[in-house]
């Protein structure tokens, strides 16, 4: 039986060092709001206990070039890189959505206004290309660099694309399960599938293993989302450290919904609807949107998803030749984001 | 005498060519977004003829290399980065200040709403990341590669501190010359120098007249932006396309607001600070801070700092041993940026 807190205990700690000499450069108030951002610093800038993220894309990055034989520490770099896009992104996201929390504590916009939060957010996302590219410090070649640099750019887009489909469809009624998977491949699995790539070509020049440690990264992302936007509705708020039926309020066509619109009988269908093409949600309509939800089969439904990405990712990495330890931490991870709480 | 179309004739087809190969790659509506911003089309995505943007970056990076032997078109990838970098920032600059118009065409955010324009910069602040590496196709080495690379995320880096300090400027009365100063270094310094340097990284191993183009690049972003400022104040709208006015109702610690601060009398400075800590301007109180500047003499000392930067620019390059023509070319430039009424 595999233990989570050993992985992150092996890990974290370095990551945790690499994202603190990245981002804590200077004096200027917006490093600040940074630091704030990460969970190091409260909103006046002292020290907190940390608590804020999971840095499980680093920690997939690192395991992953563990995994394949590599220095994982030569990685360091190219994991930070990865977390530092994640969190511009969610920066960005909180000022798009006027969310006034995440992880129980007031987003940056919150604090400091959108417009700065915006350049809280763009500072962040370029500080990305300069983490990323202090893995010439750790001795990697420069051809790796290029490449791995191209994954870096390459996962960025294709999560500003998933964001961009995922406020377009906030006034779309026909918003089909293909286009909801489209979204989370682009909001969520192109990072998870980069972290894993970025880490299997720094270990290795063999193609074959590093597309299967991709792939994995893109199936998991994809677990993940999908349990997400379950526990976004269904999850307890203690644990989660989200309101839950915000989703719902904000009309995203979150996966649950998405079932919902496509598989409930014709009345409640025609309901969702219309709740749904109001300008904003009356009292009562969370609650008589879960009732069509339940209804319609659609967490059960949702679980099944989840389960089938989960399974995908697990058999993709099966027969890979990698180190025992690592592929049965790689599963238990896999295993964790689909049954995880929080 | 250097005519700078000539310039112009030689780069911005190419660069043009770039772009839209770099930028035109999906159908998903946020490409249309950018095209839209890039001026290639209008609001519905038809093709318009393009007035859009002088491509000043990329062609100073282009006539960087070509300056020193190189072979230009080989950097083009890198030029369209450049390029890329500014129009993101320009993007969310637009949402930061409201701004409803640029170039005489409704801004992207008061098309799409914000928080789709905030997915739109984003996106092309990856995509320049990509651009750049297509590097690689024009057989450029690795490590060159990585050097570019690390130029452009420093530059961008270094712009969006300087947009962090040009909104934190706005609520602050105490701004001095060396703040301004500092904030412009950032929010356009750094790219104009981002981009000789980059285009004499692609050129050449000679670090000395890398380094002197660099700063050539330095000392030009700061005349363009001081002359910017005036321009902003005292140009005709007709010719700038911007709303001569909209900096001092922003409460902008534009350089001749920056003077007079400092050296208009002391009453014309109390009532200065007075008007700028109003909430938002009343009416009359643009005319009355222009008269203001007038008795300052705000004009003439901006012009004379600009001037100085000019010269710094010019002098820089005076001992440099490039081809003739490209220096003088590199001088008119630098010339038409100081006196340029659009």
């Amino acid at each position: 039986m595999i233990d989570l807190e050993t992985i992150w205990k092996r890990f974290r700690p370095n990551v945790e060092k690499e994202l603190q000499y990245v981002v804590g450069r200077s004096a200027l108030p917006m490093y600040s709001m940074m630091r704030y951002h990460m969970g190091w610093v409260d909103e006046r800038g002292r020290t907190r206990r940390n608590t804020a993220g999971k840095r499980l894309r680093p920690v997939l990055c690192l395991l992953a070039c563990q995994s394949l034989g590599g220095n994982w520490r030569q990685a360091l770099p190219a994991a930070a890189a990865l977390e530092l896009v994640h969190n511009f992104s969610l920066i960005h996201d909180d000022i798009q959505d006027s969310s006034p929390e995440r992880r129980g504590r007031p987003t940056v916009w919150s604090v400091w206004g959108k417009p700065q939060a915006i350049n809280v957010g763009d500072a962040m996302h370029a500080l990305a290309l300069s983490s990323l590219l202090r893995l010439e410090e750790t001795g990697v070649t420069h051809a790796k660099m290029v490449r791995a640099a191209r994954i870096l750019g390459e996962a960025s887009l294709r999560l500003s694309e998933g964001q961009f489909r995922d406020i377009a469809y906030e006034t779309r009624m026909d918003v089909k399960m293909d286009d909801y998977l489209a979204m989370i491949s682009g909001k969520t699995a192109a990072l998870f599938s980069g972290s894993l790539e970025v880490g299997a070509v720094l270990a290795t020049d063999d193609e074959w293993a590093i597309t299967r440690l991709r792939d994995f990264g893109q199936s998991l992302g994809m677990t993940f989302q999908v349990h997400d936007d379950v526990l976004s509705i269904w999850g307890d708020e203690k644990t989660t450290g989200k309101p839950s039926g915000s989703d719902i309020l904000m009309k995203k066509k979150s996966l649950p919904v998405v079932c919902a619109l496509e598989k409930a009988g014709s009345a409640d269908r025609e309901r969702l609807r219309e709740v749904y093409q109001q300008e904003s949600l009356k009292p009562g309509d969370v609650e008589e949107v879960l009732g069509i939800l339940d209804r319609a089969g659609a967490r059960r439904h949702a679980q099944e998803i989840g389960a089938n990405y989960y399974r995908e990712a697990i058999s993709g990495i099966d027969d890979l030749t990698i180190t025992t330890p690592a592929k049965s931490e790689l599963q238990a991870i896999a295993a964790f984001l689909l049954e995880r709480e929080f």
